[in-house]
């Protein structure tokens, strides 16, 4: 029997342009207190790594994205398959 | 006088490998609570996205990363400077 094989996702998700990013503005705000210059702009998003056995198709994996990891009314995602 | 030109830069944070991950672990649960088979590990991390000075310097981008962005005690975090 072939042992299970394993392959690493990574889903990138982040806020759609427009939307407001309240968290983005505290940590612009703190920056901007710890001295740093130059900061036009802040966006906090998500990172999800996945292990996912390899067999996993890439409908189920967007399906994942769809119904749980990202709330795609406010949200985009990016699914990146990383190299083994 | 040279217009301001900024550039964009990703931070990604991830916990340290063995740091316990209560989040990746609801979102596991969650997963396989929809019928989701196959997922053997679930971690969550953050995606700064900045846009900075073109002349802000590696160093300064770290020190944002080590005094606020990443908490280095239980966490990683890797510099990506997105091409214009």
């Amino acid at each position: 029997m072939r042992k299970a094989a394993f392959m690493k996702i990574r889903i990138h998700v982040s806020l759609k342009p427009g939307v407001l990013d309240p968290q983005g503005r505290a940590v612009h705000h703190a920056l901007e207190g710890l001295g740093f210059a130059g900061v036009d702009d802040v966006r906090i998003g998500r990172l999800i790594e996945l292990e996912l056995a390899d067999n996993t198709s890439d409908d189920a994996i967007a399906e994942m994205c769809e119904k749980l990891l990202a709330n795609t009314v406010i949200e985009n995602y990016r699914i990146e398959k990383v190299a083994a």
